[in-house]
């Protein structure tokens, strides 16, 4: 019943790194976070950009991140939130599979608070390289982030 | 009928700005655009935080965001986009009134893709000081934003 992987653009995300499901969508946590509790917000169906989206599936991504923001800011003793899609190539975009990227934020968490933006940026490029070249993740273990996404499921419903 | 100013947290903005509403939400193009066709996605009702949007709001939000990021996309001849919300003090929102940054990017808009960033919490800071103190505004001027309110207003429908 349940799947062992879920697809994001042309990777696998481990089912144990799956905090969060309904019929259309999935979160995920995320291999390394620029912030924590740095999440990942994703249509099932591989849309590429956001103009691909049905409705229906715009509506439960926004409805999800909206929730989950509510309940990560909190449980990450938060005060503020991050939400951004890089939307195609030209915006950042690294794996063609729309994704909101989701952020706690708190004071203090980057020194100049729009940091954050390039570690989205090089983080996704890690990402990517990572689960291109399998080799010697120094990344965090598969272990590590299933505990964070149990974490999530115990209040995340 | 038509309300002459649309409120933006403590700010108003001129109904010439406004290139399009629904009964929850306004969209307006900014005063100074951190690219062309930079414009901002705002609920009508003063909420602070995402969290405090009804889902119909949030629905309403991106689901004017999803069209108008099409529209334009395409009348700027650009290929990607970049979709934004600074939920909190902490995040770098400086209005506070929840508000979508809708940016359309193209290939060599910045140096590096990411300034992009540190340019919207910028220009933020800079419409907030503008608003503020209403004297010598060096910005663009309230008849080249109608203007450009116009143009958008022959293909957002």
């Amino acid at each position: 019943m349940a799947v062992e992987y879920y697809d994001f653009g042309p990777y696998k995300i481990h089912h144990s790194s799956v905090f969060h499901t309904t019929d259309l969508s999935f979160a995920f946590v995320n291999l390394r976070p620029a912030v924590p509790g740095h999440v990942v917000v994703c249509p099932k169906r591989e849309a590429k950009r956001v103009a691909d989206l049905t409705a229906e599936e715009n509506i439960d991504l926004w409805t999800i991140a909206q929730k989950l923001g509510r309940q990560l800011e909190s449980y990450h003793e938060a005060s503020s939130l991050t939400f951004c899609i890089q939307d195609g190539p030209q915006a950042g975009q690294s794996v063609p599979h729309v994704h909101i990227h989701l952020l706690p934020r708190k004071s203090g968490d980057y020194e100049n608070n729009d940091d954050i933006y390039d570690d989205i940026n090089e983080k996704e490029k890690e990402l990517k390289r990572k689960l291109e070249v399998d080799i010697e993740r120094k990344d965090r273990s598969l272990e590590e982030m299933a505990q964070e996404a149990d974490e999530y499921r115990k209040f995340v419903f």
